[in-house]
């Protein structure tokens, strides 16, 4: 059938669209999500389709087409296209397998994997792959080819080093930069560390965002070779490589359902690591409320699903549990949180103690794991390299590959607006939870506004009198200051008891 | 935040839609698939939130609404909203339970039915109520609580008539319009049967679009219960009294993965006795290549879970399974169909003795069930009811009492436009699959085209001599004619062995 195409003027951002009308999509037996082959001028794709009840939307005769699908046709409105039904993507069956209890193949769960990238699947059906996998579950070996899957559907960076060092948190606290001193001190001490981390999704600030106040994070691929040959790090955003790009599309399904399926994180998490050819990964799994794990025995399986996938992948996997009852450092949104890192790689007074800790305990464990220290004296290697300039020295030479400068401390300043709270008592501090610092960072406007954030005067359990500051929140507007500073009432404010 | 309205000028057909410009979303740190509520002149609605990447779709600072959307806040183009974040319904809740393995309360279930039924869950969360309910299963306890739910979630039909009979075909039988004998044969026999049927959705014909043939199938319910208490019974359209609507909403799911969840197709069945009050079910289950239940082991199973479900909802239920390797009756299309349905009642020598037999087997099955015929005698009454007349009246009066009038046959006429397959040697009909016909009979305009589809001059395994007709195609034009006879070729035809 030929129908005269409609230009919708909307994009679904992945999936291409076809609008039939009710007449037209009865005549030719179509029902909705049917896919369809559209043809114009020799070029041919398939859209799924959608069923307008009104003649206003898609009179008969018209086919809307969504931004995406005109594209790939290079179609304009009034174009005359041809149609046809295709086949269902065999994914459609295995995902039907998966429903059905049974194991997938390598090559099933490969070509499922290659539909998602490919925005083959509808909703529903991406949908059920993710919640068969969930309530059916997936065996290591499942796990470990959907890895692999996932790793080959998208970019993969091979630098032929060895160790090549990767460490990851399962996240949860805010202002957690340890990554951006993990990976000078690695550096300096001879290790390759190609990082890629994520940008804020629903914290106040992503290692991503903190590290593009120093320099860029998005960078070519062959640009990223020649700075792990000539300096042997980098800190980017994952985002800019097109690393395992299947596991964004599963996680926008997980998201409305606050499903965490445990096979689909290992995938999501170990399908990155592979990505970039890691030898030795140190998983971080903080613990405390509000941290995706809720505890050491949860936190002691998951330990166990690491390293037996990781082995199956080649890749060597260390879990440490971390403490993760309130932020770590000072500063929280990407500007604050820049200067906690460069004040602790100075060694300036003003730096963060917990910040400091955490990140030499994490180094160390590393250092002895990939055998650049022996058993025992790691930490005592990672403050060396601290103390001496020598982390600084490498994050120096990393910032100028990346096509950046390594600012002054001072000028790294708040937003101008500010609120602070203070102690209404003398005592001590009871609680500062993650999810409350998120909250009012994000509203302050981190990490949009990169100056935005908070300033954690004091941690929790310290003693405080009357008067004294416990957090300063900064915004560029009173509009956003207000809003945040209501939240933090709403919220219940942080008590001293 | 106010964003100024944009018509989208596009429907859903069920669940409301924003679209907000990628930027204003991540200023307001939203996420595909949030749910809305949108504020205007007093009038309040709750809305999906879908992203627009580029400012020619939803520029910052509008919000493109849906049809669906603007309607229920007698939005136009230009109105200026107000929206905020809603909470998630708390069926989404009930889902995870159900995807973590858990039992659904009567309670939750009706929660989850009425949030379906009110278009208030996304794809992505009815699709994880399928497929958890798929692969987690359900017990009989949650399905007949799902069923009287779906039953509340729609009209229902209180007729207080003792017995109060109901039959109903599992399906994928071509031409098998056997309840429009039986249901006048049960109404003559004094039982009371108010018969909702489907209209074709996959097939040539449904028991409403040949029904429709003698009289209108959409009526309001005041003029039902008149009907019912005038006549005695009744058949109309399901889909015009609203019965269980949740129903069709999680069916538009399985379609495209082909699920037939058992549970579901339960309580979607019985929720549409329940909702009419039945007190006496029969349930046919045609056995044969391409019906929809495979083996006697799978009926068997079956008729045991009907009965154990009828009997939590007070409704007897008997299952009989017949032969349904080939089509039932002559005429396949509405009006074919019609024509055979008036022939037998009138026991005209042209009638299909197929059809005859198989209507007089399952109303004296469901006589001797009620209590309106002893045992061993309920055939000889049907053939009774049906020779002397008694059930031809009882149709007149039911096509009257509905605002119709019964044709004469031979005022019954197919298309103009036919093709007649003949066999090309003396010898016997192989096979008559019911896919062929089905497929053909839609390509040549039935259902759309009332007077096209198929006459079946023999029936498989019949002898036939060589040039003797096999099946005529009827249409309403050359182009329909020639698609179908394509068709009846690719699909290697009707062979005589």
């Amino acid at each position: 059938m030929k129908l005269k195409v409609k230009d919708m003027d909307i994009s679904t951002g992945d999936i291409q669209i076809i609008i039939l009308n009710e007449k037209d999509a009865h005549d030719l037996d179509l029902h909705p999500m049917d896919r369809l082959v559209l043809t114009l001028r020799g070029k041919q794709t398939i859209a799924i389709l959608d069923i307008a009840e009104s003649k206003k939307a898609v009179p008969p005769g018209r086919a809307g087409l969504f931004e995406e699908t005109l594209h790939a046709l290079s179609a304009k409105d009034g174009d005359t296209i041809k149609i046809g039904i295709a086949d269902k993507p065999e994914s459609v069956a295995y995902i039907r397998k998966k429903m059905d209890g049974g194991h997938l193949s390598p090559k099933e769960l490969a070509t499922i994997t290659q539909d998602i990238t490919q925005n083959k699947l509808t909703d529903v059906e991406l949908t059920s792959f993710v919640v068969a996998s969930y309530t059916r579950g997936m065996n290591m070996h499942e796990i470990a080819a959907l890895t692999k899957a996932m790793a080959k559907s998208g970019d993969r960076l091979t630098f032929g080093k060895y160790p090549l060092v990767d460490v990851h948190s399962i996240g949860g606290v805010a202002g957690n930069r340890t990554t951006m001193l993990i990976v000078p001190l690695l550096v300096a001490a001879g290790c390759t560390v190609p990082k890629t981390s994520s940008r804020a999704i629903t914290s106040p600030a992503g290692t991503a965002d903190t590290m593009e106040i120093l320099c860029p994070v998005s960078l070519p691929t062959q640009k990223l070779k020649k700075i792990i040959n000539d300096v042997g790090g980098f800190i980017i955003w994952g985002g800019s490589v097109n690393l395992a790009p299947a596991d964004d599309k599963i996680i926008r399904i997980e998201h409305p359902l606050s499903i965490d399926a445990e096979g689909q994180m290992l995938a999501s998490i170990m399908a990155k690591k592979a990505s970039v050819g890691a030898t030795h990964l140190l998983m971080e799994i903080p613990l405390g409320p509000g941290t995706k794990v809720k505890d050491k025995r949860q936190a002691k399986h998951l330990a166990k699903h690491f390293a037996e996938l990781g082995n199956l992948l080649g890749i060597k996997v260390k879990t440490i549990t971390t403490d993760g009852s309130q932020p770590i450092g000072s500063g929280i949104g990407p500007i604050l949180e820049a200067r906690d890192v460069i004040w602790a790689l100075k060694s300036d007074p003003r730096a963060p103690s917990d910040l400091i800790d955490k990140s030499l305990q994490m180094t160390g464990t590393l250092l002895e794991f990939c055998g650049k220290a022996v058993r025992g004296k790691g930490r005592a290697l990672a403050k060396q390299l601290l103390t001496s300039g020598a982390a600084y020295g490498a994050m120096v030479r990393i910032v100028e590959a990346q096509g950046g400068k390594m600012p002054k401390t001072d000028d790294l300043l708040p937003a101008k607006m500010a609120y602070t709270l203070r102690a209404h008592k003398t005592g001590k501090i009871k609680d500062i939870p993650n999810a409350l610092i998120t909250k009012v960072a994000r509203l302050a406007g981190a990490p949009i506004d990169p100056d935005a954030g908070i300033f954690l005067h004091t941690h929790c359990s310290c003693p405080i009198k009357k008067g004294e500051p416990i957090i300063t929140i900064y915004a560029r507007s009173s509009h956003k200051l207000d809003n945040a500073v209501k939240q933090l009432k709403r919220m219940g404010g942080i008590s001293v008891r």
